[in-house]
């Protein structure tokens, strides 16, 4: 069985959970196709890197990711956003299988270029969305295809933190528009809820969207007198035509006292209706109207059960429940079967690309309020 | 068609809750088949009782009981329990058709009388045991009924407040066994519990109970030094064997933090569970293991509508939901049907004293620790 | 004291809540100014009166409105939506109190008519936004009003129910757009969430909204073959900025399967946030950031009790909970008040004026993609 | 630093979750004092053993339990109950450290005998009561040992499951009383809770238990007409006096419909409440009395975060959640870190042994009903 050497560039928050994930695939997953084996791990803070390599396993530690690029057979770009760009260019142009971290680029622009060279070059490709790896995101989408709910009516999704609620909490990389590009909340947190929204509802039509900064400056610094200007958005709302007619409504916000991890979304169909909340991720709350009786209808709290797609290479016990790590597992599983079968994971390139268009067309709307016509399409279709 | 005179005694919480539904009733339900006048309202501070009679059209106020209950057709008792039986016996030796609050008397054999007094006259009788009448506890009887859940496997239900649980509440008379009787937690809720137990799983044939008093001293009065001995229990527990095999527990409690009307049930059956809470009365949880697809089992969270019991009497819009004086006035609706019919309503005085027996077995078995068989017998017969 | 003559007009579904409530609210608020006396009740179906009438205590019956509006002091008017303005003004112009339902005519500009009508005859005025009344919406708003969330961040508010989700329910006279007015979800159900909106947020700068008819066509009658044309919006959402620079959202939906009663809102503010669903009207999730140990922060479930307004006046016990109807009691005791201080209750004719013409500018603005300014404000001002 | 090489006797569901954990401990918690290295995997099953250690990176494979005992430094014991004491009797008699599976023993004898070995040998030691190392489960006992609940009052907990609720659902080694033991549901479900019971409120001075067998008869395979007589109980409740004083209530059920994990516990304190559920692992509910403002006391909904014990070993974001295997890689943490310190992981071989005399108390006092004084000691101290 082919062994994919495995590159990963970054080793903070959500590169260690790839790590442990590239770790943990073939444990978990007895059928994949490839084997991941954990070959590379890149930090630019070096004793990171080493820190890290040695403790999931990973052969080999650098703190020059081209390097890391280069004496791997896929890649997973992990670092903050500004470097995904340049590194994924590199891993492309190279060949490699490549894993990137969400948001991909700074605009839709650059991640269309990846797309692009990704599609010329036939490099497998896949996109951190992770909540799309979740079963129970995964079954609401099998849900939907059986025809149970009938054709979807109106959907309503959010992503909601608090991480940057307190006025006081000082101005990071993420609120500086040169390093974490023009989105903020967006960017972070209403990526995920968007690729939701198209995994469910299809490609968008139309987008009119609504930003505001909340707190307009920050300390420089935790307790700091000097101030800095934050410079994208804190919140932003968004009404959504999706192509099928369906009507649609996002919100992201990182200024929301007590949602910690409150992605969540609830789709209304003809016969039924679904709601997700990733506080609660081993739940799924399903209405069906199956029959007359009204003395005994109502929402289903659905546990996560081997019914669930994914759930039985974890365990065979109904409502045990995963973790969000767990999710990466699942994640470098459909990426391995992706570079086994020469293809790509949904979502890719080309779906952040679409995304990051969303994002765009969603502060452009807001600065000239209005609504965007086909807002996933590159500038030039549009 | 007949207009029954009411006599209400008592003008304080309880009191005033029954004088808004006698108020109410016919009003509320168009299809009775007796008016209830509210007659005269009696209370031993005779201001209270001429504002509250005032208020809420009573023709006459009283401070004398006796007078109350000589010029009534029907009686409702809802003053302190120590004068229950006292009362109860005055207006069932006239033949007056008897609404007693809970508990009826301070003990099983006072209660027994009672009902062997009403059941000689052939008087109507009811008993308060409010939460028999919520539709979704009627509800989940007829779910029982239908078959759809199958036989009942075994039940969990309790009854906790918190109305006690500073240790620093000071001393009432609900403490004092001369006045409220030899049960505290138990008399006050535990029998609310034990009415829905024997009514979804029927008649108990063993018991065995476990009481404590938590806080064994309290002030005399807010904030005195000096301290009363609190002479009945605080929490108790019990183990039931109901006659049908099926097993059961209850537990009350009236110092649990946080539990503001927290009288809540699990009947586990063979092919289905319900789950009631009284702090989300319009609601009851219903999971029905009726086909193969796991990917869609769950609790349902079914909310009240015009296919659960009397509900319709109030709205026709599903989800709107009841409050507990509504339930005060579906009570007085099946008082008036009884007496109308002759008959007694479920539960009567015979139910409360088996249930005061079984509150006082539950206490036996507690003081000396072992299973007491046939708990709602008559000493004489168990 | 004063007696009030109250006339009711409407004998259906909401009517008879009114008949229950005029015939409740001295006996459950003792505290009032004035003294409602159910003195005529009218419906075009004058048996449904006469019926109505007898149960609930009201003195005569009609089937003339005018004569109705003309022997009361004060007017309830609770009938289809196309003959509130006529009514109103007849009522105004004879300087009768008037609590008219939603909405209150069939377009902003009609509103606008009466509430001028009213203003400069001084006459007394409300409007059935009932859930401004529930006892936990009003709480919200001390809670907001006493500084402990900090200013407002962002709002979302919905109010989605079932009753068409059928494509085969049938066609009625709320899709009719000469019967029922322009607006259809918004018209019936929107208004709410805005009215809350409006009652937390304050006043909105600008608006943008995107509606649908879901099921463009029904059976003229249940079970029928012949179809026709629906007229008004099954969903419609909008984005708002209100002129504090707060953003939110609202969503309306009357073809939502398994929503009953959920009008349900987010209120983030910078410190905290609430969380409300009528269909569990007697909680308020509350979340405070209130210190520095995230072990214990969270959500509050918390359960009605004496410290939330209104709740005393029905019952002294936390947690027992209001029903719908307690909520039009409520309502009854507000307009109580506001004749006795020759006020109107919020919120009035103007308000729903507001209201109404915000639901425009959301059709409006969906019709015509795009912001629509000042919304609230007469064309004229706009 | 220490290398451990792990023994693992057992390749099916939880010695699969095992062996996942080894493999993650030492990548997921960066400081531990030793080294746990997968070396041997033994499943009388050898292809079963070979295919999982290959899959989750042990060194070796074998059939023969005594061989992987004897080539190991720490013992991980994962096969069906009735084997776990002789092969813990071996590793034991060999010093090797022991991580043994619930329940330990098939009596409370045998395991009180395994429990005197290893103390008398000085081996480290440790079982399998997987959900005392949920974080909120740890969290509970700290925010008790705090004080800010002030003490215990009473205590309710069970543990249900649905995987034999079907009557059909065919005989297993389960329910036959020499492979799995007397006990049913107690000894496969009931054990947990108790180890919580006792975690949280400490020894227990007397037990009173009430058991049934639900369904007596099974097919002796999937569809078969030839039944089999089931062997021990599928419900158990017992009544509980903690040595402090606290009363308690616990049940346990096999044949629960729709509970799928539900290990759940309510801890009533005299300041406040703790409400637990395994299906709902990364929440914890608490309702803390802490002042006067009834308006926002309530149960909060508390998400994990890094606050909570064990928690940032996984992730440092709030509310991501962990899942059943992560238990595991909590529950080989705490083993490490015991056989460095040379000592005990809580709960160990002698509270194992404490909780099977628990269990046998209770089915003893429900064959001959009454309580049991002492039930945790060995019987010679009773
Ligand atoms: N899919 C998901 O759920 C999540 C995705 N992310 C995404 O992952 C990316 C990383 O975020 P975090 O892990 O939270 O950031 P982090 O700040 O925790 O870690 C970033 C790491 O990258 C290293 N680094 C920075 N520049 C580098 C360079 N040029 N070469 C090599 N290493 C470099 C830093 O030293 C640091 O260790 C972001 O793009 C973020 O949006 C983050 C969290 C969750
Ligand atoms: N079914 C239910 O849900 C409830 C039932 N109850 C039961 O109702 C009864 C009354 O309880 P509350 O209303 O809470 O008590 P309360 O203390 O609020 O009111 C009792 C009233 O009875 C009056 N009273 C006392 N002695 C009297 C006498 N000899 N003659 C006439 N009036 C007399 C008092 O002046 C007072 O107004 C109790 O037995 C209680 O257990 C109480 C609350 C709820
Ligand atoms: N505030 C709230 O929560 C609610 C408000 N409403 C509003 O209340 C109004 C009535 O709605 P429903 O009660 O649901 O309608 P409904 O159809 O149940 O009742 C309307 C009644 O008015 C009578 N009527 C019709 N034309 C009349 C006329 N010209 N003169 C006298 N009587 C006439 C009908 O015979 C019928 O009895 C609507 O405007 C609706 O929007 C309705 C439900 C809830
Ligand atoms: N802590 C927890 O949450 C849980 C604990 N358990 C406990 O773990 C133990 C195993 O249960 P499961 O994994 O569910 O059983 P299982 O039936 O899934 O796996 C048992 C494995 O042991 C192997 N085996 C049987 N006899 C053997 C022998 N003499 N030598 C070597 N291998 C042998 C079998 O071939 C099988 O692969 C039980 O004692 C159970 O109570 C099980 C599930 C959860």
């Amino acid at each position: 069985m082919a062994r994919i050497r495995f590159g990963l560039i970054g080793a903070g928050f959500i590169g260690r959970a790839h790590a442990l994930a590239i770790r943990a695939v073939n444990a978990t997953f007895g059928d994949l196709p490839a084997i991941a084996e954990p070959h590379v791990l890149c930090d630019a803070d070096l004793d990171k890197a080493v820190r890290l390599a040695a403790q999931t396993g990973f052969a080999r530690a650098t703190a020059d990711w081209r390097e890391a690029v280069e004496m791997s057979d896929a890649v997973v770009i992990a670092v903050p956003s500004q470097f995904h760009a340049e590194i994924a260019a590199y891993a492309l142009s190279l060949g490699k299988a490549l894993l990137c971290e969400k948001p991909v680029g700074l605009s839709g622009a650059e991640c269309q270029a990846l797309a692009d060279t990704a599609e010329a070059g036939g490099v497998s490709n896949a996109v951190g969305f992770t909540y799309l790896r979740a079963p129970m995101v995964a079954h609401a989408r099998n849900l939907l295809d059986s025809g149970a709910l009938g054709r979807p009516v109106h959907f309503y999704g959010r992503h909601f933190e608090d991480y940057l609620a307190s006025p006081t909490a000082p101005f990071t990389w993420r609120l500086d528009r040169r390093v974490a590009g023009r989105c903020g909340a967006l960017g972070d947190l209403g990526c995920h809820i968007l690729s939701i929204a198209r995994f469910l509802c299809g490609p968008v039509a139309g987008v009119a969207g609504n930003s505001v900064i909340v707190h307009r400056e920050r300390p420089v610094s935790p307790g700091a007198v000097e101030l800095r200007t934050v410079e994208n958005e804190d919140y932003a709302s968004a009404q959504i035509r999706f192509e099928s007619g369906v009507p649609g409504v996002i919100e992201t916000s990182r200024v929301a006292p007590g949602r910690k991890m409150d992605l969540a979304f609830e789709l209304t169909c003809e016969r039924g209706t679904l709601r997700f909340d990733a506080e609660r991720m081993n739940e799924l709350q399903v209405y069906l109207q199956d029959g007359a009786d009204n003395g005994v209808q109502g929402f289903r709290r659905v546990l996560i059960n081997s019914d669930h797609p994914d759930y039985a290479a974890f365990l065979p016990a109904p409502g045990h429940g995963l973790g969000f790590n767990d999710l990466k597992t699942i994640e470098i599983a459909a990426f391995l079967r992706a570079i086994a079968a020469g293809g790509n994971v949904y979502p890719d390139l080309a779906e952040a690309a679409r995304i990051a268009r969303l994002c765009e067309a969603i502060l452009d709307s807001s600065e000239n309020p209005g609504w965007i016509d086909n807002p996933e399409l590159p500038p030039s279709k549009q």
